[in-house]
């Protein structure tokens, strides 16, 4: 039987391993890009690999998600960015240009090619034919240094697609679907490839949107074919030469399959607060809305902005209503403005932001106090609008314009004829030139480092012995956002790990910084999936900063459990849950590190007299990295004696 | 001999007094304006006069300070500006709209309209003829109210401007040099009046650039006549019908006089940290420039951006420098978008931020570290771009976009051939429809406050004797941002008194607040021209909540001198200047508050025995307004009474 799409591009790019659901495999990768908020430690952490240029054939480095340079750290930030891109042969995409997502798939991502990008939606490039995966900042840094990316080889789950969208529902409407059937558990260990005769009538922006929106439901990554419709986008975007043309043979194998009819689809909603609560636009009927938010990295491309502008053409928003438009790229917005569609949106009384994440990642653009946020956002978060009490609702750019004119959420039965779908123009205006391109040679260039850049410092390795104060015993569910609170302020440290190390525990222990500095070594205690979350890496560097040396949990959760080991802390299992008890806050543990084997147990004895056996799930290459103190001393260990 | 403009529009709206230069006389107020960041604290203290709707011809409560939205705070303030103005009848200005400057320019602003707006630069509007003045949000609470606005008369002077710019010399020239010549101290109890030959060449926007800027010279305000120049600027903004002719006879008198040739002009810059010291370009000539930011009420018209847009078409910004534009309101984005206009700043690397104040209140767009910033704005105080050791110079659109070109200061005479002077067009694109115009009767309105809005609490009268410690002596020309940083943070807690009193005298000694938490009274004793700058009232509400009794200074700002007396401060001057030396902070003071009458002296006793001889400029209204602890008391007394 013939191989999927998915694993064609596992095939052509496997470095080591077998291509079996589960097994660790090792790939080649093309393309990396990485965004500002987890840009400047991956970067730090290039230049402490010693590597003089990137390796990829293209490593692209954006700056969407703090844009707004209030004070001097995040303009630095943005400084040193652009520095360490020409010293290292990155192409730069200054702040503004727009949403690294959208700015790739127009410019960089090709059918067929790898690509990890230091962002949960970097699927994005799926739309486009591409195998995207989001990944830490260190796997993204050693990707650049040539490195293979290890995961876990995904299962391919054919999603079919039959009939076409009708009436008001659009691709939004598609995921929005799917993640209310999966949830967002419901992908984990997959690849969403998408086929059947739905896909035809799918243009790449589209597919995009899909693609993207399927981080929401855990998955590795989502992919669609490139076929003629990709042809035309690639044309479209002035670089036909990237053409390639990838659709899987009618007979080729899946893992699992799942079927949507189209045609069946009406609008829908993810209701607050997570994107697979799904509810329909009908259902929500005379809502009041406070906010409607347009943009992101799922829906900000001309053809989801076209579709608003024609809807809001001589109309005016509700009194009552704001309406927020943030243009997915300077591309974009030359697009409509060479279309004369950006009057009709001044015109209707929308706010037109730069081209960033803005008030998707809560970056302005707060709803108010208790407020209704309709938005075409991928997340809907408790707090994620960094407005606690804010309701916010996942709907398309169509449902979000209606919303804003009406003031509500109406049944679109109500809403008059739908919209035709935009076509892409022959040639669209490009915007390539504003990229920064590095110098053939970058070692004349200067890394310009503000006073709040710190370079990494250097860990020690795994003792032998771990002599350490229980500094924090936590619950269950402790997210990476307990470990790591986010906001504007915090974020703006994300270059500065002793800075931003102040700030670790602080909403669930404020005393919890001052303990851990008073002590040689320490340990946290937690319960059942501790580390869900975000993918910050900051929330195991920064402990690591402060001396955790190692997390004594029931459970872990799997991209924090990975941050841990490259950072070198020690994640302990208890063998017997119970034992939890055992453990006090402000006791002292021995650990007997030296002793860990793959697998193996281990006694812990308290300072109490109490014996604790503790277990680990390490893979021996694992279990080697957090003895050198963490994947960079590992890396470098492996290339000296190599 | 005739009256001259300013003294005819003032005998049009005497309510009381004589117009004898420095006597106090009471003005009708036609029109009033607000922005966001004093707004809130106006309207709660209009609220709390209970006057059930607004008195004046029009006010029109504007949102372009903080339009970021970070958190829920800033967006609940919108809300509750947007109900108190359905309320009071009063229009409002959403956020993204537009600089209230701008807006009003374009679209209320009347030749021979009295208006007062609690922001400094609200003498734009001279530009068109009005005699338009900044306030404390309280006077601003009280001209709606009703209430005359009262001031020491000006003396008036004549500014006489001969021949007619030439070359790269634009209006901005034209008020840098003043500046220079004159100094920020240089305007105290004036009005500028603008006349001469050289008037008639000068559109309302370039008027109103000079007029704007006038607030950097202290002046209580500047105007122009209104001449053809300004019938024709109301055409195009399709209100012919609120032109007036309003041009002083030949013969007319003044207090003063002083020349401006403008021919003999050439591009200036405002060099750090103050909008008086005054530059050439050609003197920086090779000076590198990391930033350039074109926009702020002072340069953001159509006119401006027109003549940026064509310097910029088919070039590109130096890759050394961002470059940032903030246009002045929807309506300048709208006359660009249709006439193609945007597309070459975006291709030449332009970042298009919203309309509204942004960088130049420190409200995102901070230089990095060290970094130079050229800038079109009115202010380069110290610190005001949040990042403290940047250097802002302030100068033209043109210069700013040739700087911006070529990464560097550089000879205008390198520059090439000037461009010509945009010509407005006979009707531009209104966006009027765009204000949200109050309701005939707002009874029914419901006035929404979020967490943060806190009522205004009630302070008690000036004790006979202040026996209060020198919590904080500073230097000269001490700023109101010295005194309560900006910034989207602080800014959020506009409508919080005790919240926002926490960083008062942050950025100049960080210990203060502390130091006043801690003393029942305490004095604060500056330098020359203390207070100058922005016109926010919270400068002297949040030290009054924070327990300052008084201010003890060489000389004070015109704008912070009356928001001392609104909340009570006693505003005291050193009758011999070397007393300074005399106080240290940490000291005690001892003084006879009961004693002091209207322009009389009193002795103050310090704790180390020595006698310091205070003054004051205070009319006998204003040390009754004091007397009862504020302004807010004094009027709920009178109404008692009467």
């Amino acid at each position: 039987m013939a191989e999927n799409l998915t694993r064609t591009i596992l095939a052509e790019h496997l470095v080591d391993g077998e291509l079996t659901p589960g097994a660790e495999i090792a790939l080649r990768i093309d393309q990396t890009l990485t965004q500002d908020a987890t840009g400047t430690m991956a970067y730090l952490q290039f230049e402490a690999m010693g590597v003089d240029r990137v390796r990829t054939d293209l490593s692209v480095s954006y700056v969407d998600h703090n844009t707004l340079q209030m004070g001097f750290r995040n303009p630095d930030d943005h400084r040193y960015l652009r520095s360490v891109a020409a010293k290292y042969g990155i192409v730069f995409s200054p702040p503004g240009l727009g949403i690294c997502h959208q700015l790739h798939l127009e410019n960089f991502a090709k059918p067929g090619a790898t690509l990890i990008g230091s962002d949960s939606h970097t699927p994005t490039a799926g739309g486009i034919g591409s195998l995207a995966m989001g990944a830490g900042g260190l796997s993204v840094a050693l990707a650049m240094a040539g490195e293979p990316y290890r995961i876990p080889c995904p299962k391919v789950v054919r999603v079919n697609l039959t009939g076409e969208l009708t009436g008001w529902a659009s691709a939004k409407d598609v995921i929005l679907h799917l993640l209310g059937e999966l949830t967002v558990k419901g992908g984990v260990g997959r690849v969403f490839e998408y086929a059947g005769e739905g896909v035809a009538g799918l243009s790449v922006p589209e597919r995009a949107v899909i693609t993207n929106m399927g981080a929401e439901l855990g998955a590795t990554t989502s992919i669609f074919p490139s076929d003629e419709r990709t042809r035309e986008f690639l044309r479209s975007m002035g670089r036909e030469e990237d053409f390639r043309e990838m659709v899987p043979a009618p007979d080729a194998a899946y893992d699992e399959e799942i079927t949507i009819d189209l045609s069946a689809l009406e609008p829908l909603a993810a209701a607050p607060h997570m994107p697979d609560i799904r509810t329909t636009i009908r259902e929500l009927d005379g809502m009041k809305v406070d906010q409607v938010c347009i943009g992101s990295c799922t829906n900000s491309s001309y053809s989801d902005l076209k579709t608003v502008a024609n809807l809001l053409a001589g109309r005016k928003t509700s009194d009552e209503t704001d309406l927020l438009v943030s243009p997915g790229s300077k591309q974009v917005v030359k697009m409509l403005a060479g279309e004369d569609l950006l009057e009709p949106m001044l015109d209707c009384g929308a706010r037109i932001l730069e081209c960033a994440c803005g008030p998707c990642i809560g970056m302005g653009g707060s709803p108010p106090s208790g407020g209704v946020s309709a938005r075409t956002y991928n997340r809907n978060f408790e707090g994620r609008s960094a407005t606690r009490d804010a309701k916010i609702f996942l709907v398309s750019p169509a449902t979000a314009a209606m919303t804003a004119l009406r003031g509500e959420f109406a049944d679109p039965a109500t809403w008059g004829e739908p919209p035709l779908k935009p076509e892409l123009p022959e040639h669209a205006p490009s915007i390539r030139h504003l990229f920064a391109y590095p110098p053939e040679g970058g070692s004349g260039v200067e890394i310009r480092r503000g006073p709040n850049i710190v370079p990494l410092e250097e860990f020690d390795p795994l003792p032998g012995t771990i002599e350490a104060e229980i500094a924090l015993k936590v619950g269950d569910d402790i997210t990476t956002d307990h470990i790591l609170p986010a906001g504007a302020e915090i974020t703006a440290l994300r270059s500065n790990i002793p800075a931003i190390s102040r700030h670790i525990f602080s909403r669930v222990d404020e005393g919890f910084v001052e303990r851990a500095d008073a002590l040689d070594a320490s340990v946290v205690v937690g319960g059942e999936n501790y580390g869900q979350g975000s993918s910050r890496e900051h929330a195991a560097l920064a402990p690591r900063h402060l001396g955790v040396r190692a997390v004594i949990v029931k459970s872990l959760a799997r991209i924090h459990r990975a941050n841990l080991v490259n950072f070198g802390i020690l994640p302990l299992l208890l063998a017997d849950k119970a034992d939890y008890d055992k453990l006090a806050q402000g006791g002292r543990l021995t650990i007997p590190a030296g002793e860990v084997t793959p697998g193996g147990e281990i006694e812990a004895a308290t300072d109490s007299g109490e014996t604790v056996r503790l277990v680990n799930d390490l893979a021996p290459s694992e279990l080697e990295v957090i003895r050198a103190g963490g994947l960079l001393n590992h890396v470098k260990q492996t290339k000296q004696s190599g």
